[in-house]
């Protein structure tokens, strides 16, 4: 878009919808730092705040990165496939980092309080969703970043990894409204039912991380919105595949 | 196929990943019962385990037949498209009326012993699914089986229909796994992180429910599976775009 030419158009609503994504991002992690701030004391590494570390890692980390790391696809659609891709993996790669932390300062809390680790649904979804994370990162970066993948690989590994990539964020934000659901039941039992400002402001929280993820699979999914390969991709993917097919016999 | 031709085939895989489905869903509900019966006193309308119809309700109605009355467009891919539409909406609608029961029945229990309702995040995340599906399903007769809406309303109406009845199936799961956690928290709270066996079980069928959604989800998406138009349909279609374009001028 440098050349001169006209900057190319986005489709009419997504720039909208990217921004009411980006914008319930900011509100969810404003939120948590309320709850935290506000009714849980606050954060700390070295004291017994350190649990507070795991749910704003989990929501910054699971949540807010891996969503906008799904959407770079649709929001720069007109730049080259390969620096969009690197962009892509580095904010997976982020997001992981994040979530490592989060998960480190649940351990190493446990450890310091005595509490038992992984024995809740919450945890077993979590853990779950961290490890397919990493997994479908490696693979990731296996399959599109490194050379070595053919283009037919490519082509039969890229609707997996477009499934499992939508499946492992809903999965996130689900292990998150386990989590709030965890910590309203260990910290207020006594008084969530009786409506307290800290229970509607955690279920509040939850509501909006539904509303994230609804933003961002609409965004998704929406079958115009999907990125269209450039003129200059397609002429190359036309010569891998008459390269590809040509090796194979009977391919 | 009732004329002596060859019966039309199903893409390979589609009926392995449908009959997995199934065994999940006979699973799910085997499940449910088996932790409602061995470890929380079975169940009874007019008595104190009127709560435990709850779950097993909700499980039935907005997981297991919700996500079957999904799956019809893909099991009955060769039927006619109008009979596939009311075994569609029928499901929908047998699954309406039973969570409406295990609705009742969680108020119902409440009102008995003195429990305020809809203070818990499980509470509103369930209620709004629950709305929205009924809404949905409103709206999803109104379009496709009353004869009033034309071919350009359904299918401007189609993406977003299909688009929220997922939304509204991860919805139904997710908050199904938000009531699993909650349960578990009232009931044994002291012996949970011990890893009980009722709490493994209970566990298990959150994974066993995460599982079915997933599978349901991926024969959902899969491109290759999806309903294509029976030729009878094609040809209707095209007829009703000519006359549809035709009556309205620029259309």
């Amino acid at each position: 878009a440098m050349d001169g030419a006209p900057p190319p158009t986005s489709p009419t609503g997504l720039s909208a919808y990217v921004a009411i994504s980006q914008l319930l991002g900011l509100t969810l992690l404003a939120t948590t730092g309320a709850w935290l701030g506000r009714y849980r004391g606050g954060m700390a590494w070295h004291s017994p705040l350190q649990f507070n570390t795991h749910p704003l890692c989990m929501v910054l980390g699971m949540v807010f990165l891996q969503g906008d790391a799904l959407l770079v696809y649709r929001v720069f659609r007109h730049e080259a496939k390969r620096s969009t891709k690197a962009l892509h993996a580095l904010l997976h790669g982020l997001a992981l980092i994040i979530a490592l932390v989060g998960i480190i300062a649940v351990f190493d809390s446990h450890r310091t309080k005595g509490i038992p680790n992984m024995y809740s649904l919450h945890s077993w979804c979590g853990m779950a969703t961290f490890v397919l994370y990493l997994l479908q990162w490696l693979l990731g970066c296996g399959f599109f970043l490194f050379p070595g993948a053919s283009f037919l690989l490519r082509g039969r590994y890229k609707p997996q990894h477009i499934f499992f990539g939508i499946a492992l964020f809903i999965l996130s934000i689900t292990s998150c409204l386990l989590g709030i659901t965890e910590m309203l039941l260990f910290k207020i039992s006594d008084s969530y039912s009786h409506f307290v400002p800290e229970g509607i402001l955690a279920n509040i929280l939850g509501v909006l991380l539904v509303t994230f993820g609804l933003v961002v699979g609409y965004v998704l999914t929406r079958e115009e919105w999907k990125r269209v390969p450039l003129a200059e991709e397609l002429a190359l993917s036309m010569d891998f595949k008459t390269l590809t097919e040509g090796e194979s016999p009977g391919g």
